[in-house]
């Protein structure tokens, strides 16, 4: 099994934050975005769409996007359990994860890629409209997430899940993508704190 | 159990044909999105981002983001299958349905969203530029798909998953998105008509 792995960008670290707190280890071939080699021939033969992390089975099964990779693993090697126990816990994971990744992972994504100067062959076209347009958004869902976690300690729940590390890697992407962070909103420091204090957040 | 359904939003619609593959029953409670009625007191207070659908579960449970609620089903009524079968499985139709959210419907909405007269109160700012980016986004990503469907019968596999139903609601969704069917791509046109003649696709 060979994971091909995109360093600190955003999914390819969602992966590789998840793998740590499994304590699984996969060998990695490491591809240099920087230097574009995500749309390399090798890595296009593998996924057409030349997004990473691309994660190649024994068998030649080739698996893409971050969340489908962590799925492969968590059916694996269920403990720790990061994706939920039963069926309205897995649900309320999932919800959690995609509400960080559409309301938050997504609109700071955006404003990175659409206003960056060092996104400008990434982005065709880079539209800083668009990237202006998602700094709120970002800050808006991070209020409700504030109230959200006055209730409780982890996105999710009581428990550390995969909604966490999507959470944090997005909170982490804020930095680039120049949006301020949100100081005032105690509940969602207290929990960004906690979270990245983990030995997985160095990864 | 209730279902605040959205009708034949794509969303919302993504759970009716889930469930109907499924042959689940639940209890509606319709929505008029039209008349902006998911932004009511009673729909904010079981989801504070005002999106559909929402089930609510008898203990109190509020479970939003559609494949989060399909999830739920899969978990406690795993037959027909259709978000895969073991490890390898679940994660190659989780790889399948978030392509075909990234790469279709996400830029088919993103269309809709951004260009049409109707959605101006729904997506503020309105900006047609986004919307314009979008469609060849969702074209050419059609093209790849359709050197994959050369070599198989659904989108994730020789069996129908919730991938083909991402898919199928995406496909429907150009029309008032005002992107072409592209008739001329021969394997993903025969997909989306088998797809779209399952009585599910009635729903």
């Amino acid at each position: 099994m060979k994971l091909y792995d995109g360093g600190r960008a955003p999914n390819p670290r969602r992966v590789t934050v998840f793998l740590a707190e499994k304590g699984i280890e996969v060998e990695k071939v490491p591809v240099d975005m920087g230097q574009m080699e995500h749309k390399s021939a090798e890595v296009t033969g593998l996924n057409p769409l030349q997004t990473l992390p691309v994660l190649v089975l024994d068998d030649g099964t080739v698996i893409t996007e971050s969340v489908a990779i962590c799925r492969y693993f968590e059916e694996l090697h269920p403990e720790p359990v990061l994706m939920g126990t039963d069926a309205r816990d897995k649900a309320i994971v999932e919800m959690w994860n995609r509400r960080m990744e559409l309301n938050f992972l997504g609109p700071v994504a955006a404003a990175f890629r659409h206003t960056h100067p060092a996104m400008k062959e990434w982005e065709v076209p880079q539209l800083a409209e668009w990237g202006e347009v998602n700094r709120p958004k970002a800050l808006a869902f991070l209020k409700l997430l504030d109230l959200e976690l006055a209730g409780r300690e982890f996105i999710a729940g009581d428990r550390y899940t995969i909604a966490d590390i999507t959470g944090m890697i997005a909170f982490d992407f804020m930095k680039p993508a120049r949006i301020e962070r949100p100081d005032q909103l105690a509940n969602v420091m207290r929990w960004y704190q906690s979270v990245a204090a983990r030995p997985s957040a160095a990864k």
